[in-house]
């Protein structure tokens, strides 16, 4: 495995950075998990303006520009011979004294991870997965929005732990309000009554790109999309529901809280926008 | 400098960390910040008994147990021939694959870092430290309890970006609620009515071993101590505030958001207090 550090590819022993380097001692940094189809990245652009909207929102300067982003992505997808794969790009605010002073820092950590991309087992896209609503609430909008993709991940680990102590797939996390958010490392969608629902952002969630897809997916099938506050019971009364993100595209959840919902089986909504991702995937690419 | 990593002790430049660290990767570890004075070690049995604590919160088992800390942390100050140190202890997930569950990671990364002491402009201490009440929001204590001494410290950066652009010293947080809790890296106390005021650890903050040193402290003198949910309104009402921590010990506040508190220099509980402090140091050696 070749993995870019800093101004070269590196073997995967060689890649290791300063204890003093503030993404280990702060998490100071940010991030963005990406996935090649056939080579080709998906949502290439988009997922490179969130990390600079991150990097501007934590006040950090990526010190790669835009355009050197994508020939480096290539590279990084050539020397590891990959077809399918998982890339993830690490900005840390880089190696600087003690203190939570960015100005410490001289020279931010750059770190280009690529590897085969491991497909989740298939009977989980068959079957659908099963949720718990965790105790662990989602990280407040105004104390670390969950718009800025961080090193910050102790809020979704402790989700992904209560969810494992509930036998569940994934955790899904109520705001301080109650409201729905997302799970530890994707976005909620459910349908009810024929219209697609989803938390809206100000809810306190990533605004997931795959997400954005889905909705133009259904929304060009004119099922109508809605963005909104709403309770643990909306989705209790949900005919289907399913998960987004880069690596599981789109995921049917079966249970929540060990309680069946809908059928209790990936639904017709479900199964129209996982095919219609499918047969668009090209557009996206 | 010598550095100690996992189970000995290295150079500074060989003190590094994969870049699959989970610490690196997510934050996802605890730390303390410790002081030695004369080569001992304040309050290091409370210390160690909150990373303890800390470690227990996120599901992570310390590799060190409680009796071989103090010779490690003993062993550092000696290679690093320090009077009076400063110590930090680093102890992260490790190195595992990419994803969430810390069951991905075989083995802790424990790092002891251990330099001289710095202390702060003594000017500061004469003249007291400008603080300014900062948009950023504590974190929830449901979301990652501020009781968790963790390695996600993106919340008190932002908090410590917005008091740089006020021109302060440090940002102090509000929680969600609106009540007072802490700067980015310190506590907070403030004199009203001849009582001794700090926010109750249910506000959301750390339950700092300087401050419990120096609620002690006042209660042997008699001094009315009080922990509880207060407003901005009520501090900007106080005689006197200061911040506690390891590194500053007892530091004065003279102004908020540019308006003097009380006097608008340190007032004569704090003096007191801050005396009493290095007088009875000794005692918490």
């Amino acid at each position: 495995m070749w993995i870019y550090l800093n101004d070269g590819f590196v073997k995967k022993e060689d890649a290791r950075v300063s204890v003093f380097d503030h993404g280990f001692l702060y998490g100071d940094g940010v991030y963005e998990t990406l996935r090649a189809y056939g080579g080709r990245i998906f949502m290439l652009a988009q997922h490179l303006a969130r990390l600079q909207r991150s990097a501007r929102l934590i006040g950090l300067e990526l010190p790669i520009s835009e355009k050197d982003w994508p020939p480096l992505l290539g590279e990084a997808i050539q020397r590891n011979r990959l077809d399918d794969g998982y890339l993830r790009i690490t900005v840390s605010r880089g190696e600087g004294e003690i203190g939570l002073d960015p100005a410490l820092c001289r020279r931010p950590t750059v770190v280009i991870l690529a590897m085969p991309f491991k497909p989740y087992p298939g009977h989980l896209f068959q079957e659908g997965v099963h949720l718990a609503i965790v105790p662990v609430r989602r990280n407040l909008v105004a104390a670390l929005s969950p718009q800025i993709k961080s090193l910050n991940f102790l809020n979704n680990i402790l989700a992904k732990r209560e969810a494992a102590k509930a036998g569940a797939f994934d955790g899904l996390m109520l705001n301080a309000e109650g409201h729905l958010t997302e799970c530890t490392a994707s976005n909620l969608f459910f349908v009810q009554a024929g219209r697609l629902c989803t938390p809206s952002v100000d809810c306190g969630i990533l605004d997931g790109i795959t997400r954005e897809v889905v909705m133009r997916l259904a929304r060009e099938q004119s099922l109508p999309v809605e963005e909104g506050r709403y309770s643990a019971d909306r989705l209790r009364q949900a005919e289907e529901c399913f998960l987004t993100n880069t690596t599981m595209e789109i995921m049917p959840v079966r249970e929540l809280d060990g309680k069946p919902i809908g059928s209790g089986r990936p639904g017709p909504v479900t199964l129209t926008l996982r095919n219609l991702f499918q047969s668009n995937l090209a557009r996206f690419l």
